[in-house]
Order: structure tokens, then sequence, then C-alpha cells
């Protein structure tokens, strides 16, 4: 099969892969629809995590299930699932209690390689969830941000406890930023404040359900929000960046009280006690479960009632995934689409 | 009147101060029935804090209203009342969502100094919490530890979203941290595993509730209570210490999903952000706003049915505040309770 490889920083090449086959009875195998190019792909690409070997990359992923190992109950072949970036058992402890992406026996689906034509996903009863039918070709993208972004931006709207009557700010206007725009609309959000200062970003914000646009970054930022909340900060701040500067803006911009989600994954980042300490917020976030959401996301978007699809402003045949990463990279794109070729299948 | 300053780093006197008046219309005075030093007090005598010029000390505080300003309304001359380290108004929107020591017209009362015969207390309508009734004697330092380290242990106990069934450790075994193991045990913890090596306090722990004791530190302390929470970590962890090592070893020791309530002063800290962010708990803490917790405190200790004042193994009359401190510092005592001298008033 064709897959995209990192060879180095800069350097994406897609090229034959080995087939993934079934290695233990819990594993799956997949014939992707759709993958794409995550914002956290872009840190090996540009250099900033290293790049020891050639690696295959994606972990954003939705297809038809090609084959299943002897131990799997829960998804069968033909079906359309919705899968994502850790494989969890989804029956231990820490998964019953919502946090699949660190269930005991995680493991990274991203090591395979889902910027490919089939992917092996482990543990496949517990990270797979089909929707009721094969779906129609336009809903694949909304399903494919199901499997990362919008789940990702779900879980920060749920960890910065959003809900009705709140007001919200997003640090971030990536396609995670952007969603958690969206989710938090979809719970209930008062006021959604996104921080952004481009244009086609600041649009799509509004298209989800943004009230007011800031920006203004950093304490200007900050600034900004207070004299919006009537100098008190937002009730909830959704971070989705991942740097020291969006941490303390995220955090300078919640008012005593208030809840900070943080889903940028955290790169150099060094939280001051003391001034944590007296900011009175609470903190958490991580890796998102998008194991949690996937069956509330996959109704929704099965019901038109969401359309997370629109983040994926470019769609390029997964050949020419090299281009996709520089369009990200070069912020021409918020998040470009991967259509694997399948005439030959 | 009498109050105790601290004059350079180890040099505490006790010495003439001048008598507190009104100052604004919402001031109370109060006489002290009994005072005390904190933790946080040590912080200064030891030299880690600055020292700029002499400070009168002490944020602890129980009372008889002596006089009230004519904006008063709540308290009145004769009663017996409990406050905190921080004045607050209780009506703006920070208070009324539980934060009172983040109230926007917040006051700290420490500088007034505590450790004397009288106090000046700021926005007394908001900050001062009646008894039914003056209180018999005995029930004395129970009211003045709902002063703070009650207070304080209980919102540890509350960030850390302890509750029924759950396991929970204690990082910390002076007063707060002891309190933290009586709150987390009314709150309904099924198990308290209190973190200490002393065995004076390991016995008042277990007193307050405490089901396990853990003499290790730091990264044992870790991996004894994963083993004792089947590989996981507990569900709630209330850190009541505020250096590098009590934050990470209560990070560590928390489940993923788990709660982190964090209520020792932070000094000299720095969360490392991906470890953070990899471990999936909440964090939440800060500056206890006690002021939410006294109603229901001030019934429980009238109530006798919890006996917080049993963290005061030492009483001392004011005047030998400076004994008080040498003990706490050289950890010959838990807490020392001072007991102003009123012959003459």
């Amino acid at each position: 099969m064709r897959g995209a490889v990192l060879h180095a920083p800069g350097d994406i090449r897609v090229e034959e892969r080995e087939d993934p086959r079934i290695g233990a009875p819990t594993d799956a195998i997949i014939r992707l629809s759709a993958t794409c190019v995550c914002g956290s792909d872009l840190w090996p690409y540009r250099g900033i995590d290293k790049v020891a070997e050639p690696a295959p990359m994606g972990h954003e992923y939705v297809g038809i299930v090609e084959e299943v190992g002897s131990a799997v109950r829960n998804v069968r072949k033909g079906q359309f699932v919705v899968g994502s970036f850790f494989a969890s058992d989804n029956t231990c402890d820490i998964c019953r209690a919502g946090y699949q992406s660190s269930c005991v026996r995680r493991v990274g689906v991203g090591a395979n390689g889902a910027q490919a034509e089939y992917l092996r996903v482990p543990l496949a009863d517990g990270t797979l969830v089909a929707t009721p039918d094969v779906p129609p070709a336009d809903l694949i993208p909304s399903y494919l941000a199901a499997s990362d972004v919008l789940g990702t931006g779900w879980f920060g709207a749920v960890a910065a406890e959003v809900g009705p009557g709140k007001t919200v700010a997003v640090v971030g206007d990536g396609a995670v930023g952007l969603l958690a725009v969206l989710a938090a609309r979809h719970l209930g959000a008062e006021r959604v404040i996104a921080m952004s200062r481009h244009e086609p970003r600041q649009n799509l914000a509004r298209e989800f359900g943004a009230t007011d646009i800031v920006t203004e970054r950093a304490d200007d930022g900050v600034a900004r929000i207070k004299e919006l909340t009537g100098g008190l900060g937002a009730d909830s701040v959704i971070e989705a960046v991942g740097t020291q500067e969006s941490m303390m803006q995220a955090i300078r911009a919640t008012r005593p009280g208030g809840h900070v989600g943080y889903v940028g994954v955290a790169h150099d980042v060094r939280l001051p006690g003391d001034e944590l300490f007296f900011s009175h917020v609470h903190l958490h976030g991580g890796p998102a479960p998008v194991r949690r959401f996937l069956p509330e996301l996959i109704e929704l978007i099965g019901s038109r009632r969401i359309d997370p699809g629109k983040v994926f402003d470019l769609s390029l045949p997964l050949d020419q995934a090299a281009e996709a990463y520089r369009a990200m990279d070069e912020r021409r794109a918020i998040k470009v689409l991967l259509q694997p070729e399948e005439s030959d299948k």
C-alpha cells in the first residue's frame, strides 16, 4: 500500500509500505476513507520534535473495516468506523472513568501511520465506533474531524466546564480551537470569545458560534478578555496551542474559580506555582479521551446537527501529502484532508 | 495593647502596639479570645520570605466584637466571631461563586497582626461569622482552627473532589494536612492515606480518620500510593506543603482523571507542562476561601461533631510568642495557640 513517511524535518514522502496485517486477535484492519494532517504532525515536521528514523505519519482516520481478529466482537467487516489516536480497551477503571487516552493498556495508533491506504488498529473493540450505516460522502469530513480535532476541542470545552450561561474564551485558532468554539456553543455557552487575528479563521469561528473575536494576544489579549467580562475574566477558557505564552494567556484570562481546559500538547511549558496558586483557576486537560465522546459526536454528525468537517479547507489526494504539510506549515490551510487512492482495490 | 512583631528572621518580639481603631464604617474591632502561629508565618520567620521592616504577625483569630463601624449590620458588640485571613465583601460575583479569598475588594487581615490583644477586621459584614452563643472555653481552639487551618484543609479536600467511596492521599502532616484528613473523612472518603514520618502526627492523623499511613516520600511515596491503589494512584490527593517536591508527589500519586487539591502556599514551584498534560489530573487550589465553609464548620464544631482544636498541642500566653515560633520552627509542636492577656481590660 501507499503511505506517508517523514524522513527528516520538512521531508514527507508518500511511498510503498507493507500492507498491515492482523497481529493480535483484538486487532482490526481498516481501509481508510479519509485521513488528514494534524497540527501536532507539524512539531516533528518542523524539527521541534526529533525524528530519529523514517516515521509513518498520521493518527486521524475513518474507514471501512476490512478484516478483524478472532477476538473482535463490536465491529465487523464492511462497517464504517471512527477511531482515535490512542487505542484503549474501554473496560479498565481509567477508561470507565472516561479517560480512555490514559487506558492502562493504551497503544498509540499513530506509530502505524494513518496517512495511508490501510491501517491496523489495536484493541478494536474498545477503540472503534461504527456508524449506523455507511455514510454519504459529504459526511466523511465531519466523521474524520470527530477522530481527533473535534473530539479534542470537545474535551477542551468539557474540561473547561463549559455550560449554559457561561462566557467562554478560546486561545488558539487552529482546527482544535475552532472546533472548541463549536463545542462551547453546543454545550450551551452564552458567549464564546474566539482569539484570532486571521480573517478566514475568524469567519469560521463565527460560523461555529463565536459571539466575539479578540485579535490581541498575550497580556493585551488578557486585558481585552477582562474588558469584555466586567474586569473578572472568562468563566471558562480553552487552551488549544500548547506554548508557555498560550497557557499563561489562558490562566490569566480566567476568573478566580473559573476553569481552564487545555488540550494543546505542551511544549517547553513551565507553570509558575505562585501565580497559579493565586489565580484560583481550575486546570484540567491533556490528550483528549476522544473515545468518551465518539458515540455522541457520531450521532450529532449523522443527524447533521453539527458540521465540523468545515475545518477542512483543502482536500488533496494522499500522494500530495507533502503539499498538504506545506500548506498547513505555512498556514495557507487550516486543515488538509487526504484522500487515499483506492482505485485498484 | 500588646502584639507580636517580626523584626528580622528569627526575631519575634511581643511589644506595645497602638490600639486598633475603626477606620472605615465597614470595620469591626475584635477583642481576641485566641490566636495562633501558622505554618506560613514560618516563611518570613526563617528568612525565606523577606522582612523589609518590622511586621505585625498573625492572621488567625476568634474573639468578641468590641466595636463596629456605622455600616456594619451582620455582627454586633458582644458576639463571638470567627473570621479568616482575607477580608471579603461576600457580595461580588467572585464571592458568590465561593472564592471569597479572591474577592474583588479583598483585603489581607494579616497586615493588621492578629497575634495581639485586639484586631481591626475590614469588611466585617462579609468577613465575620458569629456563633449562635458565646461558646464554652473548651471549644475555642476548634473555632480558632476553623479560621484558617481547618478551612484550608477543608478547601483542599473540596478542591480534590473528595467524596463517598473515594481513596484520598494527603501530602503534608502539618496542621492543614492533618485537618485535610479530618475533612476527607467527613466528606465521605472510604480510604484516607496520610503521608507522614512523625509518630505524633501519624497518631493524630489516625484519630482524625486516616486509614493508612505512608512514611515514604517523593517518588518512593508515589510508588507506595500506587501499590495501595491497584497501580492507578489515588482518586484525590490533597497537597498541603507548597514545594516543588510535594506538588510533583501529589500530581504523580493521582490517577488519570483524578483530582489534586493544593493548598500549600507555592514557593519556587515550576510545574512541567508536558508531565502535567499527560498526567490527566485535575488541578485546583490556592488561598482557601475559608469564608465559604465557615457557617458549616461552625455548626459542626458547635455540635461537637468534629474536634479540629486537637491540632493545638501547645498553648502559651501571647507574651511567649517567641517560644511559640521556635517550637513550630523546630517541629516540637504541630501548632501553637496563643492566649492574649486580657486581665487589665
